[in-house]
């Protein structure tokens, strides 16, 4: 049981067939679903590295480029099976096989650090340095270390992380650049994100280094992670609603939101003007709580001082997030009232928010983020799993008709969906002692 | 002529017989005074690396240890010797000599970076890493391979940079933490201000990567450069006067000064309690003022959006720190009025309102700031340098009675005289030939 955990400590006792069932139907769709799915399908056989996209039956379509970010997102994925479900017996060695492909065809010997796309065979196809893409690369490579022992894991995992120390931290403003050129100059303002930084890869990095000071227990890898994360919380979360910012200029003052080139929202809707709302999201707040608090901890820290930003970010998504009619999580809402103002459903989001509201029933104890967990879970199993195939839709409309129904793409693969379900399940499989 | 001179563009020409008269006088100074006077002395026969201990007579005194900055300020000194004065032949044997006895005995090549102290003989004495000292060695080695050609010395000052981007930057608050152990964790906190930032520190920093960047015009090294001076100009002036503030904790809140355990006034005081009251130095005031210049102009951007916080740098101590009685420049100022505290005079504040002031005369075409300029010069003629031994005291009293009469100690080498004389002597050189 975690040293933050108050569930179970409060009047109501936890009720424990509740859990035990959902620990049950988690389990299920992670050991019958979301794990032979990737395991059938995310070798490329005839390119080597992975496949990640997959039409509504499972079926691999065209794929004219591997990205770095989904690349890493399965390199960790397979990683993480080896190193939390030993059963998966396969992952080994398809994380071995990953780890090769980006290493032959993503490393840039001249400059150091990693592109941000190449070509199915591997090709280099676009050698942006983007500083989210580098983060799931230590992401990746801690893992792949702590899961194989393979010690080209952590010395590319810290010398990714030297190369944003020397390249990308900002030492006017604190923080980090983001978008960076191959020769590590930044990239242009606007539409590139030269002048900007933002929640989404900061809170990125947060979740990198911690993995990479429990790979390494280096005292510089903890200190970063600290620093990062006071960073997050003195600049990114909104004092007056608690909830957080989404991107600023290189000065930290907050700015509408606009689509970024490589990353944020780009490839769904080019290149746009700023939205002049200002809004939050609630999928990235909740994924903040749990990413924060297993930072943390890693950290060795106490988890006092932040257990009331953990807990605002979590109820402002229960309070506002959630659709207490049809279920799930709203993809967006205004960050002064915290009212929903896109109402899709995305799959990132939903999934997130299972593991932080798990997160918030666990460490503050209050039913009302257990509850919150079974709406978005019973919304996700109905209207995103696809029975019989085993992963998530992209995308549905508020009552749960789909509106993009691939399994996979360029940006999901098993990250979001198949993490969630893995935290769930050992979340679960705790609290359902407890009862 | 600088692009930013605006001398000889007023109403008043200058005086050129004036100006001509204290080239001569500068030259005299550098030429027969402080150029021999280190040529003569600086090598170590015994040992290897530099002496930098004298007595009033120029004797040779007992130098129990060599300190890295003043080993980097010698090198620094036969290179800019070996760069600008290329009649003094003997110079380039003498750099080399030094950088030699440095890289053997102050590099660590464990942790990388220099080490703060070592004994006569370049045995370990004090191996904590610190900032100050670690920005001379860039300062030095940049100065060397520009007048040497001599690579190792810019792969080393860009090795030294880049440990400072890995372990000294601090990505939550901008800046660089200032004082850490061997192996690059941060210094305890108070006396060994682990946790304190200093204009002291990042005003050497600005200027080390300005002889970076022009050394190896490399595109991150103007980026850093450009960030340093910025964050400067943000976080340690004071807005309301004008002038310099000191110290700041880690999140850039002014701190009352406090000595600190290798570099700031301990040897002289030891540790004490802070001083409660708000003062400000106007020596380092006026030396920010010209190594600003310096910097932008060497990093290729316009002067013109610097021209007032330069001028009131300068404006502050010619109308504060000038001692228009007995000549020469105060040690310390209260911040909030201007008023001088401490009248002592020091040799290096003397020596870099020189420049300063110069500076000023010829940027803003101010007849004070050349009335400033000769009035601590016929102080410093007559109270600091020592005729017929060429260097100047360490510290007299107001009206400049002896209180120091040594010329050279563990921190006083001729980086501050011989500098401020050499960077005179070129400006007077320009402004003689406009009257």
């Amino acid at each position: 049981m975690s040293k933050t955990s108050a569930a179970g400590q409060t009047g109501t006792p936890p009720d424990r067939a509740r859990l035990q069932a959902l620990h049950q139907q988690l389990s299920e769709h992670l050991d019958n679903g979301i794990i032979p799915f990737w395991l059938a399908r995310a070798e490329d056989p005839d390119d080597g590295g992975y496949r990640t996209s997959f039409d509504e039956q499972g079926n691999a379509m065209p794929m004219p480029a591997k990205y770095l970010n989904s690349q890493c997102r399965l390199l960790w994925w397979f990683s993480h099976l080896r190193r939390h479900r030993p059963a998966v017996t396969a992952a080994a060695a398809l994380a071995r096989r990953g780890f090769e492909f980006i290493l032959e065809h993503f490393w840039d010997d001249s400059h150091g650090g990693w592109f941000w796309t190449v070509k199915r065979d591997g090709a280099r196809l676009d050698d942006g340095k983007i500083v989210y893409g580098q983060s799931f690369a230590i992401y990746a490579l801690a893992e792949y270390y702590l899961a194989t022992g393979d010690d080209r894991g952590l010395e590319y995992a810290s010398a990714t992380f030297d190369l944003l120390q020397k390249y990308c931290a900002d030492t006017r403003h604190g923080g980090y650049y983001e978008n960076l050129n191959v020769d590590w100059t930044p990239e242009a303002p606007g539409f590139a994100a030269g002048d900007r930084k933002g929640l989404d890869t900061h809170m990125h990095l947060m979740e990198s280094f911690t993995v990479l000071y429990a790979a390494s227990r280096q005292p510089l890898h903890r200190r970063k992670l600290i620093e990062i994360t006071e960073l997050i919380l003195s600049r990114m979360i909104d004092p007056q609603s608690g909830c957080g910012l989404n991107q600023f200029d290189l000065a930290w003052r907050p700015l509408p939101a606009i689509a970024i080139k490589r990353t944020w929202n780009a490839e769904r809707f080019g290149e746009r003007p700023a939205d002049p709302t200002e809004t939050t999201s609630y999928g990235h707040n909740v994924e903040l709580a749990w990413l924060l608090r297993r930072a943390v901890e890693t950290a060795g820290e106490p988890f006092g001082p932040y257990l009331a930003v953990h807990r605002r970010l979590i109820d402002h998504a229960v309070a506002h997030g959630v659709d207490w009619t049809h279920g799930g999580l709203y993809r967006d809402g205004l960050r002064a009232t915290g009212q929903a103002l896109i109402l899709e459903k995305e799959f990132w989001q939903n999934a997130e928010v299972l593991v932080g509201f798990l997160d918030g029933y666990e460490v503050h104890g209050d039913p009302r983020h257990l509850d919150a967990f079974e709406n978005v879970w019973n919304f996700a199993r109905q209207h995103f799993v696809v029975a019989g195939v085993g992963e998530w839709r992209i995308l549905t409309d508020r009552e749960g008709r789909p509106l993009d129904t691939n399994l996979g793409n360029a940006w999901k693969v098993s990250y979001h969906t198949g993490r969630a379900v893995s935290e769930c399940v050992d979340r679960l499989s705790r609290l359902g002692r407890l009862g």
